[in-house]
This record gives structure tokens, sequence and C-alpha cells, in this order.
């Protein structure tokens, strides 16, 4: 099937694009009317997710308004740990919880690498059915959490202040948070595999919580499973068949807030792209990175309050820094927030941020 | 009046020390069953803080229980906008609000820098206990937030999570945060100079929340602000007198969470030391500033929840990662958490950091 729209493909490739391609992280969610109403009908976020009509209906909504690049699979960061047999479930205003947190080096041998065409045929199912609605007009993104930001949830049992139990499990017993990384790992990259088979194009590793860590305990903790994954996830040969055809090439995008100390091991990790968030310029991550990598961000989500002649500079400013990073360049962009949206922002906010995106950065 | 123990003092001045000095960040706080006895009996932290002969009580209470070399004023950050008139309250487990925030140009244009000696003279009166009962045992450090971590709270009405409405402010008026930011400074500058001259013998800034800025909003909204305390801020005559007078000279310590991309800049900003959290290298810090200003930090706080061995280990690799990129010297460095201590942490655990940190560095 011929891709309608590849700009996003092609810019994760560093090739020539006619202007750069956006999308948000979370683009489908609250702040959009048409969300709460399939969620009023639905009844709770789980069930939405679980629903592959659901999350293809979800996953389409932001497309139907915004001129965006690229869909992002409907679903949660935590299906993985779910299939593991943690028992996830949400309690409204305070986030995901596990009803079975893993504490110790006994819970944690016990954990398996789930069965994606069995227990989480519901993620597969949707990212087919999204595929077939999408009919080639954008990429699907599929993803996946990261092992230590999975962990962090397996552990603590749900969100986390400070992170006071995984930290004190890689001080007191480092051998067993390893163990838990470890399978954590080969279950993200069964899980991307199975996401790649089923359709989506690109992928996209949410390393949320390594921004938490410490330089030596991320090196220790985070960067070596996400390395792993870049290595060891078969996507296909590249360079893809050139044309309108379908790349074969499933590009890997490791996304992390408060990733900036890192982007030269990142670079190096073998991901076709990174993720960065805010607190870096992205003329400093194009220079630091040498074009080894194209970049997705990173404007801070809270720059949506602002007036659109406000989104409007801040989204410039960021094209520009990137390409005054980039020798001049703009390819090998991907216009991106730092962090995902929030349910308060203004949908008309978001329309705004998209045309300066592409009016901007038309060659 | 002799210091009995000045190396906290020399350190700051980068001077030889015997042995690295250490004190902690929230050392005076509810971990301490004598606090939690003390706030039954007071009723409320604002009451605590409020009373001179309680603060005094409560600000001595670690130092009965740990060899530590200073002495950090018990009071909250947000006593200056509480005496502008914006009515400081806190409700259990939230943290702290205002009941009248700031907002928009008219409220900030009404603003004012209040009188210490009268609208803060609870302040000044337990700096000058404090400093009697310690008798010069150990130096005792005043301390204010930042002009933007005060802004932060005075614009929001209390904590948040992603500083959508100072943002928004930033983004749609400009001027009027700016003119916030200027009466703070203001008031700032007059809060520090009030504890000098009632005897704090450094001071400390606490710029909370100016890693959540992007590079380019902490170059306008939260570093300037922070030079101009460094360089109007009177502080004495460098070099202090020689011996064991008390030095006239009042060093400026400016702490900053996620400041790590700024040290440069922060070491030139004339403040004596910064403070940096634990996600730089502390060899990475040194180098950076190159003795332009001691280093405070930088043990991610939760390694408290560690073995003591575990802690141990974490105690010495901080003090040898300072030490490795200051030339080899342990000179400059004042041991600290890299953020304030929580409620759950266990006084057997700060007692061994004390006691490793003083072991390892001795001369």
């Amino acid at each position: 099937m011929t891709l309608k729209n590849d700009r996003f493909l092609r810019a994760l490739r560093r090739e020539p694009v006619d202007r750069t391609p956006v999308w948000l992280m979370r683009q489908a969610g609250r702040y959009l009317p048409e969300y709460r109403a399939t969620r009023q009908r639905a009844g709770s976020f789980l069930a939405m997710a679980q629903n592959p009509e659901i999350a293809c209906e979800i996953t389409l909504q932001p497309l139907a308004r915004f001129d965006l690049d690229a869909a992002i699979l409907f679903s949660d960061i935590l299906t993985v740990p779910d299939a593991m047999g943690l028992g996830l479930y949400f309690v409204e205003g305070e986030g995901p919880k596990f009803r079975s947190p893993v504490r110790d080096a006994a819970a944690i041998s016990r954990l398996a690498v789930p069965d994606m065409e069995t227990e989480l045929r519901y993620v597969m199912d949707a990212v087919r059915l999204i595929r077939r609605e999408l009919d080639g007009r954008v990429p699907l993104i599929g993803f996946s959490g990261s092992p230590w930001t999975l962990a962090c949830y397996m552990v603590e049992g749900g969100g986390s202040e400070n992170f006071a139990t995984i930290k004190a499990l890689a001080l007191n017993d480092p051998a067993a948070l390893h163990a838990l990384l470890s399978v954590n790992t080969d279950a993200v990259i069964a899980y991307l595999s199975a996401q790649r088979a089923a359709g989506a194009q690109a992928l996209q590793v949410f390393d949320t919580w390594g921004g938490a860590l410490s330089p030596a305990m991320y090196r220790e903790f985070s960067l070596p499973y996400l390395t792993r994954i870049a290595r060891e996830l078969e996507r296909g040969i590249e360079p893809p068949r050139q044309g309108g055809e379908d790349a074969e090439h499933t590009p890997l995008i490791v996304f992390g807030k408060g990733n900036a100390p890192y982007l030269e091991e990142l670079a190096a990790s073998g991901a076709e792209a990174l993720g960065v968030d805010w607190l870096v310029e992205l003329s400093e991550a194009a220079r630091r990175t040498q074009g080894k990598v194209a970049l997705q961000g990173n404007l801070d989500p809270t720059m949506l309050y602002g007036s659109p002649d406000a989104i409007r500079t801040q989204v410039r400013n960021a094209l520009d820094s990137y390409a005054a990073g980039n020798g001049g360049s703009r390819d090998g962009h991907v216009f991106n927030l730092g962090h995902g949206m929030s349910p308060d922002m203004n949908p008309e906010h978001v329309a705004v941020l998209v045309e300066e995106v592409h009016a901007h950065s038309a060659r």
C-alpha cells in the first residue's frame, strides 16, 4: 500500500522532505471533546485501550482535525506488565496502579515474557485495524515503555514522586533489578516486534523516568537496556526500497524525559531517532548527535497555554534552533512536544502549532 | 565569637580543611521523632516557623544527633510572599498554598518589598536566637527562595505539576512576569541582608523550579535574577580576616534543581558556591566550574533508603567524584544531598552518611 504522506518516515531516515513532519505525544486524548465523548460511552480508559474498535476510533480522532504527519496507537505503556500478571487498574485522578507489584528477587523470578498474539492480542488487533482504517494516509507509530520505566511502575506499584522503592532495590539488590530489567527488555523487544508484524511503521520507546536517575545509575539501569533494544529489535533492511512503496525498514525512536546528558551515548545506541524534551536546545542536541540520528521534539507542552502568536514564535524558534545545529538544514527533524499533552489544552492552539510547523518549514 | 567548627565556611572559600564538611537539606524535619513531638505541641508547620523559640529548637535538633558542620534556619521559602500579603497557608498532605495568588500586571504592580524588621521580624528573631544558642558550635545558614521559584508559587497559588499558569504568563505578558521577578529580587536581597545582619553566616538561595524551564526561558526568567542577587547582595569584605574570628564575609550558595546545563553561567554569577542535584556527576561539575566556585552536593536523597553499606559506597563515590574533577583535591566541596530529605527516612542512615563523609574525607 502506498503511503500518501511519508514525510515522517523520510525525516526519521534524514532524507529530504517538503516540510518538517509533526505529531504530538498524547495527540489523542482528553483535550479533545470527541475523545471525552467516546470515553463516556466506553466507561473507562482501560476499556477503551482494550477494545480495538475504540482504540482505532480514538487513534484517528486528531487526524480528522489537524494536518498531522503520523498516527500513534492509542494504548497504555503498562499493557506489558499487565499481561505479565501484575493487574493494571486506574483510580480516577491518581494514575495507573498495579494490584501485585514486584518488589523482590522471588517475585521477579516468576515473571515471563507474555505471548503477544494471545495475551496482548487486543493491541495487535488494534494495530491491524488502525492500519486498515488509515488506508495509507499517514504512518502508524507503535510504542512501548522502556525497561526502566516499566520497572518503576512494577516495583513502586504505580506512579511515584521520588522512586524510593525501586532506588532502594537498585542499591540493596542490584542483581534482582537487573533480572527485572532483563525480562522487561525481552518483553519490550517481543512487543515491538509484534506491533511491527501487525503493521506499525515506526516504533517509539518511552523512557519517561530515566531522567530521575543519577548519571551512574542511568548508565547502569536504563541506557544498556535501551541499547539492547536498539541492537536486537529486528526492523528490516536498511536502506529501504525506494519509491512510494511501504518501507521495509521500521525506524526506532528512543524518547527520554531528561535524556539531554546522554545524547551522545543514545546516538550510538543504534536507534534511528532520539526524542528529546525541552530542557535542551535543539541546536545543541543536533550538534552533539552530529547527524547520526534524527531528532524528535521538543517544545515545552505548556507553550500551548500561550496565545496563538506566542505559540507561532515558539514553533519557529524550535524549528530554527534545529536547523542552526544541523548545518542549516531542516532535514532529520520531526517536530513534537517534549512531553505529552494535558487535558486542559485548547484544540485550537494545537491547530495553530501544526499549521505553523508546516508553514515555517516549507522548503 | 570564635567558631569552634569553621570547616563549612572554609570549604565555601575553597580553603583547606581537615575533612569535608557536611549538612543536609531539610536536616531538621519530619524524619526526626523529636521534630514530630515539637510539631504535635506547636500545632502546625506555620506556627512553628513563626515562633522563634520553636524555630530555634527545631534548627538545633539534628545537631544533637549528628556531627553536622552547619545549621540551617528552620523556616519556609514562602515567608517573603506571605509578608507581601499573599496569605500563605498549608493543607495537610498538599503543600503550601496562597489565598491571593498574583496573576496579572495589576496584581503584580501592587506588590512591594516587605519591611524585614517588622513584617518578617519573627525570622530575624529566630536567626538571632539560634546564633546565641549555637554559641559558635557551627555556622548558621540563612536562606531564601529564588525570584523565579517564589514567582512560581505566587502565580500558581501553590505547587504545580507543569507550571501552566506562570508559563502562560511568561508567554503572554513577559513584562508583567519580569516586574514580578524584579520585585522578588529586591525582596530576596533585602531578606538575605537582614538575615545576615541578624547573624546568618552563610546564605543559600533555593532555585527549586528553575529546572522546569527551557534553556531560553531559564536564561530569561531565572538566571539573570540569580545573578543580580549575587552581584548586589552586600556580604562583606573578601578575603575575610584570618584566624578563628568570625569571618566578615558571608558566602552565598546558589542551589538549583536541574541547574546542570547552566553551571558555567552560574559560576560566573558572583556566587561563592553552587548547590547541584544528583543529575550531574560532581567530577563533571567541578571540571566545568574550574575552581571558580565551591560546590555543594549532590547525593540523590533516596540513597538514604539503601542499606548502611550501600550508603557508605554512595558517599565515597560522591566524595571521590568531586576530587577527580578538582585536580585530586577535596577542597572546595561541601557534602550535601541533591534535594531535601523526606519524612520516611531513617535517622540511623543519616548518622551513617555523616560519619562516612568525615571518615572517608579525612586529610
